[in-house]
C-alpha cells in the first residue's frame, strides 16, 4: 500500500518528466521501426536503458531457440536484424513482487504517404496529441516504463523487487520477440504491457491467424480471355467464401462468454494482394494474405481445418477452382487467444492504482485483438496485464496518442510498480 | 507473276534453308527480351541483319519526337534500353513495289515459371513445335522475314524494289516502337506483319486502351475493420462494374460490320492488381491494371468517357466510394481499331501468293486484338498486311508455334516478296 504522501510525490515526479517523456516518446517515433527495421531504434532504446543503469541484454531472435516452442509462429523473412533489447533493474534484496514491463518497437506499414498531414516517421506535438506512426501503438507505452522508473528515481525511490523491461520486435506479425524473451528464461510475478488502450486494461483477447491464399489462372491473350480463367476474379470469389466463414463464426459469439456482448468480434482482413504481370495477359496467379481472429476457446488446428474447408467448398463451386484449388499457406500469426485469470492480485494493484490517478474505476475489455500478453499468460505462467493510453488511427493515417491519458496512464504505471514492487528510499 | 518454276525454285530454298531458320528462331527466343529489355535481342537482330548485307539503322525511340503523332501511347517507363532495329536492302534500279517487313521483339512476361514445362527462354523443339516465350508472339515470324530473303538469295534471285526489315519494341504495350519507325521516315508500298495468325489475314483488328483504377481506403486496425473501408474489397466492386461496361459493348456488336459475328469480340481484362501493406491492416490502397478492347469505329475519348462514368457510376453505388472516387490513369494502349481497306493489289498478291503453297483460299479473320498495322494503315497511308504461322498460348505457357505452318507460311511470304517486288537474277 502506497502512502498518499508517497502517491503525490510520485505523480509530482512523473509531472516533472512529462516534457522530457514527450520528448523522448518523439524520438523513439523518429525510427522507421517497421519490419526488418528495427534495429536501429533498439539500439536506441538499448542506451536509453545503459544511461539509466539497467543491465542491458541486446539479442538477435534465433529461430532455431523458438521454433519447437507453443505459440511459436512460421515466418518466411529472415531475423538478422531481429534484436530484442531487454533492460533490468536488480532490487539488491528483494523482498517485493517482481515485474516484467514489456512493450514492442516494431510498428506497421505507414501506407502511402501521401494519406498522411505530416510524415509518418516525424513525430509532431499538436494540441492535446503527439502525431507518427508508432507513436500510439505502442512507442508511449513503451517510453512509459522508462518515464515510470524515471519519476520513482526523481522522487528519491528505488523499487524493492526486480523490474525487467522488455522492448521486443515481430509483435505485429508473430509474437516471436516477445516468445524469445520467454525462451530466454525471463520471468517475473506478473507482467505489464501498456499498449494503447484507452485507459481500460485488457480481460480477454482473440486470436489470429494470418494466411495466405494463392490462386492460379489460366493465362491466355487478353484478346481472346473468354478461353482463359483469370487467377484475379477467383481470388475474388475465394475471399467472398472466406466472409462467409467470418459471419458464420461471428454467429457463435454466443458460445463465447467474453465475446457473446461485442458487437463483431471476428474480423476477417483481407490485407494484401498481389496478381498478374501483364495488362493483356489473362493473369495466372494472384495471391492475398489474411487476417482473421478466433475465440479464446477455439484451438488454431481446428480453425485452419475451418479456413481450409471453406476455400475447398468455395472453389467446388467454380468450374475452374474446382479443378485447380487455391493453396493455403501459413506465415505470420498463429496466436491463440487468451484470457486473464489468476490474476486478481496484481489487478486489483492496478485498479487502486488507476482510481487513485482518475477517479473512477478501472474499464476491463475483451479485445478483438491479440497482444503478446498471451506468451506469458498462457505459455509462462505470468498474468499479464495490457493496460494503455488513449490512441487513434493505429495502423491507419496520423496515428496519434493522446498526452492527457498518457500522463495519467504512467502516474497509474508508476503507482503501480510502487506498490507491486515496493519501494525504498534510494541511497 | 512468278512463273511455276521460280515458285518451285524459292519453294525448294526456304526447305532448304528450314533448319538453319528454326535455329535462328531458337537463338532469338533464347533472349528474354521482355519490356525493358528488348536491347540484347536487337542487337543480335542487327548483327543478323548485316550479315545479310542490309544497312541497319539502329535508334532509340525518342518520346520527344513522337509523342506528338497521332497514335502515340503515354507510358511511365524509361525508354533507355529501348532500340529499333531496322535493315534496308535498297533495289539498284528500284522497279518493283517496296515493302516493309515488319516484326516486333518485345514478348509479355513469363508468369511463374513453375507453370511451364520447361523454362521459357530455353526453346526446345519437340514435334511439330517450337517451344518458348515469344516463339510465336512473334519470334518464328520475325525470323521469317529474314529466312524469306534468304531463301531469295539461295535461289540465286534478289528484289527489284527496297525491302526494309523493321524490329521494333514496344508492341506489346503501346506501339511506340512502330510508330518510331513511321516517325523516322520509313515509307513502303506495303507493309506485311507476320503475326502468328494461323495463316489468315487480319483483316480488321479491334483497338485497346489500358488504364489503371487506383482505389483508396480507410485503413484502421483488422481488429477494428467494420470501422474502416477496404481498398481491396472496393477494388473489386469498382471491376464488378467494368464488367458490365463489357457486357454492354458486346452487346452493341451489331453496330460494327467486321464484328457482328464475333461471339465475344470486346474482352476487358483485369491483368494485374496489387494492394495493402499488412494483413494486420486494413489496406488503404488498390490499383489494378485493365486492358479492354474497342470497336474500329469507337474513338477513343468516346471510350474513356465511358470507361470514367462506369466507374464513377459504380462508385457512387457505395457509400464509401461515393466520397472517395477511384481515380483512372491511362498508360500503355491508346490504340484505335483497324480495318484493311484499299489494299485489293497486296491482298491479292499474298492470296494469291498463299494459294500457291497452302492449296486453298487465305482466309480473312476479325481479330479481337490490336497490332501494329495501325500505324501504317492510319497515319501512314499503307496498306498493312497481317499474316502469320499457327502457334498456341501466346501470353500463356508453354507458347509455341507450329513448324508445319511455319514453312509454310515462310513460302508464301517469299512468293509475296517475289510477286510484289519482283526479282532478278543476282548477279
Amino acid at each position: 500500500m502506497v502512502t498518499i504522501k508517497t502517491i503525490e510525490a510520485l505523480n509530482a515526479a512523473v509531472d516533472a518528466g512529462f516534457d522530457a517523456q514527450v520528448a523522448l516518446t518523439a524520438d523513439v517515433v523518429r525510427f522507421p521501426s517497421t519490419r526488418g527495421n528495427e534495429h536501429t531504434a533498439q539500439d536506441f532504446m538499448a542506451n536509453q536503458m545503459r544511461r539509466r543503469g539497467l543491465s542491458v541484454d541486446r539479442f538477435l531472435v534465433d529461430l532455431d531457440e523458438i521454433r519447437h516452442l507453443p505459440g511459436f509462429s512460421p515466418v518466411h523473412v529472415n531475423y538478422e536484424n531481429a534484436w530484442n533489447v531487454v533492460g533490468t533493474y536488480r532490487a539488491e534484496a528483494p523482498k517485493g513482487r517482481s515485474l516484467i514491463l514489456n512493450g514492442h518497437i516494431d510498428v506497421v506499414p505507414t501506407g502511402p504517404l501521401d494519406m498522411w498531414t505530416t510524415p509518418p516517421f516525424e513525430p509532431r506535438v499538436e494540441g492535446d496529441w503527439l502525431y507518427g506512426r508508432g507513436g500510439g501503438d505502442m512507442k508511449a507505452g513503451q517510453v512509459a516504463c522508462l518515464a515510470a522508473l524515471d519519476a520513482i528515481g526523481r522522487a528519491g525511490f528505488k523499487p524493492t523487487a526486480d523490474v525487467i523491461v522488455q522492448s521486443v520486435v515481430e509483435e505485429e506479425c508473430t509474437g516471436n520477440g516477445a516468445l524469445a524473451c520467454l525462451a530466454r528464461g525471463y520471468r517475473a510475478d506478473a507482467v505489464l504491457i501498456p499498449e494503447p488502450l484507452h485507459d481500460c486494461l485488457i480481460r480477454a483477447q482473440l486470436g489470429v491467424i494470418w494466411f495466405e491464399v494463392a490462386v492460379r489462372g489460366v493465362p491466355v491473350h487478353a484478346s481472346d480471355a473468354t478461353t482463359g480463367a483469370n487467377a484475379i476474379d477467383a481470388a475474388y470469389l475465394v475471399m467472398q467464401g472466406l466472409r462467409g466463414l467470418e459471419a458464420r463464426w461471428n454467429e457463435r459469439k454466443a458460445d463465447y462468454p467474453h465475446y457473446d456482448h461485442v458487437d463483431h468480434p471476428i474480423n476477417l482482413n483481407v490485407g494484401r494482394i498481389e496478381g498478374g504481370d501483364w495488362a493483356s495477359s489473362v493473369p495466372a496467379w494472384c495471391r492475398f494474405e489474411v487476417r482473421v481472429a478466433i475465440y479464446p476457446e477455439q484451438s488454431i488446428p481446428a480453425a485452419k481445418r475451418e479456413i481450409e474447408e471453406t476455400i475447398l467448398e468455395t472453389a467446388r463451386g467454380s468450374a475452374f477452382l474446382r479443378n485447380s484449388p487455391p493453396e493455403v499457406t501459413y506465415h505470420g500469426f498463429e496466436a491463440e487467444g487468451y484470457v486473464l485469470s489468476d490474476a486478481e492480485e496484481p489487478v486489483g494493484v492496478l485498479a487502486e492504482a488507476h482510481r487513485a490517478v482518475f477517479g473512477s474505476d478501472l474499464e476491463e475489455v475483451s479485445s478483438t485483438a491479440t497482444t503478446d500478453a498471451r506468451f506469458f499468460g498462457l505459455y509462462g505462467g505470468m498474468p499479464a496485464l495490457v493496460y494503455g493510453p488513449v490512441a487513434d488511427s493505429i495502423h491507419g493515417f496520423d496515428e496519434r496518442v493522446n498526452l492527457t491519458s498518457l500522463r495519467k496512464v504512467t502516474k497509474a504505471m508508476t503507482l503501480f510498480i510502487a506498490d507491486w514492487c515496493g519501494l525504498d528510499p534510494a541511497t
